[in-house]
This record gives C-alpha cells, sequence and structure tokens, in this order.
C-alpha cells in the first residue's frame, strides 16, 4: 500500500469517518500549508503525552488534579457520576451544575469481563467524604442502568442523598417522533402538577 | 487554551469535521493504543512529505511520475482533463477508463486572478503528442463549463478530437428528485434512439 493509501486508511479508522471523507480529509492535509498538517500530527503527539486522567474524578486533563476538581468555588457537596469523560463535557456545557464529577469510566457488564474492579468504583467510594448528595448519571440504557442499580445498593446505608438524572420525553420534542420507551417512562415517571 | 481544545480545534478545520465529530475523534485517539495516535500523526508527516504532484498528470503520488503515466499498458492516445486530482481517483474508481489523466488543478476565475497561467494549462500542452483525443472532464458547473469552452478553443486547430463528458439525469436516478438543470440540459442532449 502506498503512502497515500495507507493515510487515508489510517483517517478511516477514526470513529464517523468513512471512506469518502477520509480521502477528502487526506486531500486537504495535501492541498493546505506544509504548516497546518505539521501542526495537526504535532498536536496529536502533543496529546496523548500531556493529557492523563484525573486521579480525582477522572476526565481527560492536562494538569493533574484537573480544573474542576481544584476549582473552590464549585459545590463539593455533590458529586455527579457519570460513565465517560466526554459526559462530563456534555453536562459542563449545559452551565447547569456546579458541583463535581466522577467518571466510571463504563459500565458493568460480566459478559465483557467489566465488574466494579474495571470501573473507578475505588477512587469513588475514597471521594465522599463531605458529599451530601450522589447524582447518577449512568446513560439511560440497559447498562447505563444496571450500574446504576448497583451503584445505588452500593451506597445505601451511608448518609447520602442519592438521585438518578430524570428521563422521559426530550425537552422541544414533538411526541408524535419520541420512541415508545421514552414515552413509556415519560409516564410512569409523571410529575404531579398541583 | 488548553492541550485538549487545541487538538479538538485543530481537527474541526478538517472538511466536514464539526465541533462535535472532532470531539469525538479527539477522545478516540485518547483512549485508543498510543501506537495508534502515534501512527495517525507519522503517516500524516510522513504524506506531507513524501506525496507530490506528478509532474506529468498532476496527481498526487509517492512516485515521479506516477504509477499511471508511466504503465504502458494504458492507452496514451486518450487524454483525460480533469479539475483535481480526486477527479483522477473518482475515475479510477469506475475502473471504465484506460487512457492517461492531466489535472488542470482548477478552473478560470479572472474574479480570484486565476487564468489559464495559474492553471496546468502549459504541461498539457507540451503532453499532446501522440494524443489522438481530449475529453474536458471538468465539473458540469459554470466555472467547469467555461473553462472546456476556453479548453476547446485552445486545442481548436490541433488534429485532435475533443469530447466533453455527457451530462444529464444521473443513471438510476428518479425525474421526480432531478434538478431543474440536469433535466433542461438531458432535454438539450437527447439521444437519437432510432
Amino acid at each position: 500500500m502506498d503512502v497515500l493509501s495507507e493515510l487515508i486508511a489510517e483517517i478511516t479508522r477514526l470513529p464517523g469517518i468513512g471512506p469518502k471523507s477520509a480521502r477528502r480529509i487526506v486531500y486537504h492535509l495535501l492541498e493546505s500549508p506544509e504548516e497546518e498538517a505539521r501542526m495537526l500530527a504535532e498536536r496529536i503527539l502533543e496529546a496523548r503525552e500531556k493529557i492523563v486522567s484525573c486521579e480525582l474524578c477522572g476526565r481527560y486533563t492536562s494538569e493533574n488534579p484537573c480544573s474542576l476538581c481544584t476549582d473552590l468555588r464549585r459545590n463539593r457537596s455533590v458529586l455527579c457520576i457519570v460513565e465517560s469523560p466526554q459526559d462530563v463535557e456534555t453536562f459542563i456545557a449545559t452551565g447547569a451544575f456546579d458541583g463535581l464529577y466522577h467518571v466510571l469510566g463504563g459500565t458493568l457488564s460480566p459478559m465483557d469481563g467489566i465488574g466494579p474492579a474495571q470501573l473507578r468504583v475505588d477512587s469513588l467510594l475514597a471521594r465522599l467524604d463531605g458529599v451530601e448528595e450522589v447524582i447518577i448519571a449512568t446513560n439511560p440504557t440497559e447498562a447505563g442502568n444496571i450500574t446504576a442499580l448497583y451503584l445505588q445498593q452500593l451506597l445505601a446505608g451511608r448518609d447520602l442523598r442519592i438521585t438518578r438524572i430524570a428521563s422521559g420525553v426530550p425537552v422541544g420534542g414533538d411526541l408524535e417522533y419520541v420512541d415508545r420507551g421514552s414515552l413509556v417512562h415519560a409516564l410512569k415517571g409523571r410529575v404531579p402538577l398541583n
């Protein structure tokens, strides 16, 4: 395989990139100033070298502990547990939560050999001093729900409020297009208005 | 800006990649084995270092002249003129043409200061020995058609057959969804069946 095909193959491995997009990207890299391609390559290497998982929350960071965990203005009594580092960024983007986060690093999956020991459960238990509420924000999928149930049982008996993010119809969505599961969930979890 | 945001910004510059896809790609690069990220970075640098434009046809290649131009089994009497290096790959993928290619490197665009001197016109004229037919395969856009007209006039008077790729309704398309321009073109260029 020649240099061109090798680069196209390498880029096709990235998530969400098909062979046609990969080809467009490669031609772009060849046509743009050499500096731009070099910069991209260097940033990739730099990221792999400098970015680590925060030893406290588990999100990706170039400072360890990360800037969120060391930010004293944040509310340290509420801890939001998520599956992946990306989920933290998604919550941050909402601007609606001022507590701390904890990345589990996945969900329980006995079939794949992923039990509590493979997740960041010990480091979760080590962070609970001073925490009054734990929000379980794993995905509303089967794996996410099972993991939420496990966490609920694990934390039961501690002097903690344990909550789960709400599931239901997406805000702004049209009921006609909502999937059955969300609709059933929205009905079951209906909230009194009076 | 931190290392993570810088890499996301760099990847968002690539064609067809929005900020969300860029973020997914970056997390993938952080989560995959370090070897994969390093390989990608090295392939990018290697491509910029080793890939050049073929001095004959103008397509990207790591051998100069490229393997197409030096392939003696190809029909050297037909030359297909295209706008960009990508267009050559698109034609190759069809497997329907066994002649040679010539990349113009764009279309005439006086407004942007692109005249014949900015395109690969001189190298085209230098390659016409032994060529019996020139197929003008610039895009069926206004700029592509103007460039085709220019080439037609430039090559007039030479002992050459000059052709233009057909435009019309896309094969397999439904007339209901065909744009007006293609339909008008298909009508004007209708072909006798008897």
